[in-house]
């Protein structure tokens, strides 16, 4: 399998990212952080949740924010500003403020669904089910995410056939991808090659992307992993902003710029102009007052230098 | 190329970690640390440097150091215990104080060696082969450090021929094994694969470690891309004690707590006890006051779980 020579970069930081983050910031300064990271040249970028108040403070604005980007950035200029839905309610918002995608979540695991969503994964999809058809008679593209792929923080490790099964209820809700989610940071380079090889039998690469997390430091030794068996997408977030609700003071998402520059290193195409990445970067992390941990942009901030 | 079943660690915090940490220790305490090392299953620990005081202030109590080393923890019990000598005034040190290893280096780039020790690579090898000639004589192993082997602060990317030729001109002095060092963190998979195939064309795989920095977080990527090639030696310091004089706040020496975490996944042997090697970085760590910026080891300690 050759390594491919274009990757789509998916923009998490201000939902998945600011969703980890305590601060709760002001909805103008996370439409600067978007409008930077658009600048930067990110092709999708997920707004945020329309959850129900005051389920996840963070996102209490998603109305607010989406319309600042719908009005300022518009919605049909090439950018994707996808946004998380978990229910019929967080559907509509985004239906009625003219979403052009949404996200649908679940996960390999009973035991964390129950805690996240206060359901077991069939229900999820049941509620999936009913927002999935209206999206369909809506024309809104979907994207499903599945949360704990490789492991659970209350069930341990996760067998691939079990992964593979919801992204095939995924597939069949009508989602044009499935992101697999290494949600609390524990696959290794052995299990993501070993499951890539069989869940790529079931899905095809076409609708794959994986959404790695750093917290222990494995992220882009996982993602090398992955370019060798084609994957073609990676879920991101700029400055590693967020973390992890499991491990206190560890770090969640693995950071857009770690990607950029292992990508870059293998003359891989991303579109991303790095210098207007650490600025959004640098913006967001000084609002929500804390350094990156991303070792590459410490040293690119520090140096000026890749 | 199969991945190796088991895997040889050198540490190096005690020497390559600490020099490049601001705090100048208590001897007693460098001491403590290098035993509870020792008692965490690492076979081979570097001591220290036997430099000219007061050219490196944290290594001024070399020879103390190294006494109470060797008195209490002996150098013929299976546990190897190195000193790096830069000319024969610290061989004489380290050879009267009965070392039974020491380490040489040099570096691929004049420039970077002028900057360093204040003589051109060539130099370098006319003054350790006066070095290598006596601890021939006196039955002393000698192992060689090759600086900047992918790059250099001031003369940028290095040629592998030139690293290459480095390594013939150590092991023609004698060196059991070259230990090739990314010093500034710059080397990425590709060129890792790259150099290595063409090294070990010229170089036996049973005289080659690596060395990396893990300065732009690229450090476990390579040794994955290094065990894939072979590689069964890597140098790293646990709790990836020490930083990078060229990028302020950045990272050095990888961690060994993070390599052992790439080997375990890799069903690889160390026979390291993680529990104990934390307990000696959150020792020493403790002692410089800073915290670690291992992924995995901040993981570790917060929830006690792998």
């Amino acid at each position: 399998m050759g390594i491919p020579q274009k990757v789509r970069i998916v923009e998490v930081g201000p939902r998945d990212g600011l969703q980890n983050e305590k601060s709760v910031l002001e909805t103008e300064d996370k439409f600067q952080y978007i409008s930077l990271l658009k600048d930067a040249g990110l092709q999708t970028i997920e707004v945020t949740s329309f959850v129900k108040p005051p389920a996840i403070p963070q996102m209490r604005d998603a109305t607010e924010l989406f319309t600042l980007v719908r009005d300022r950035l518009g919605l049909d200029k090439g950018v994707n500003f996808p946004c998380l839905v978990p229910n019929m309610y967080g559907y509509e918002k985004a239906r009625d403020l003219g979403a052009k995608e949404i996200s649908l979540f679940s996960a390999t695991s009973d035991s964390f669904t129950k805690k996240n969503v206060n359901a077991s994964v069939d229900e999820t999809f049941e509620r999936m089910q009913e927002v999935a058809q209206e999206a369909k008679k809506d024309n809104i593209r979907m994207r499903g995410y599945i949360s704990t792929a490789f492991g659970c923080p209350y069930e341990g490790k996760i067998e691939v056939s079990k992964l593979i099964k919801v992204a095939e209820r995924f597939l069949a809700l009508g989602v044009y991808e499935v992101s697999v989610g290494d949600t609390i940071g524990v696959a290794v380079p052995t299990q993501v090659r070993s499951y890539l090889k069989d869940f790529l039998k079931s899905i095809p690469l076409s609708k794959t992307a994986m959404h790695f997390h750093d917290t222990r430091g494995m992220a882009l030794s996982n993602i090398l992993i992955s370019l060798e068996e084609g994957i073609l997408v990676f879920d991101s977030s700029s400055g590693g902003l967020g973390g992890c609700p499991y491990a206190k003071g560890a770090t969640g998402n693995v950071a857009t710029e770690d990607v950029w520059y292992l990508l870059q290193s293998y003359g891989i195409e991303t579109g991303i102009d790095l210098k207007k990445l650490s600025e959004a970067s640098a913006f967001i992390l000084g609002k929500v007052q804390r350094s990156t941990e991303s070792k590459f942009l410490k040293s690119y901030q520090s140096t000026g230098k890749i």
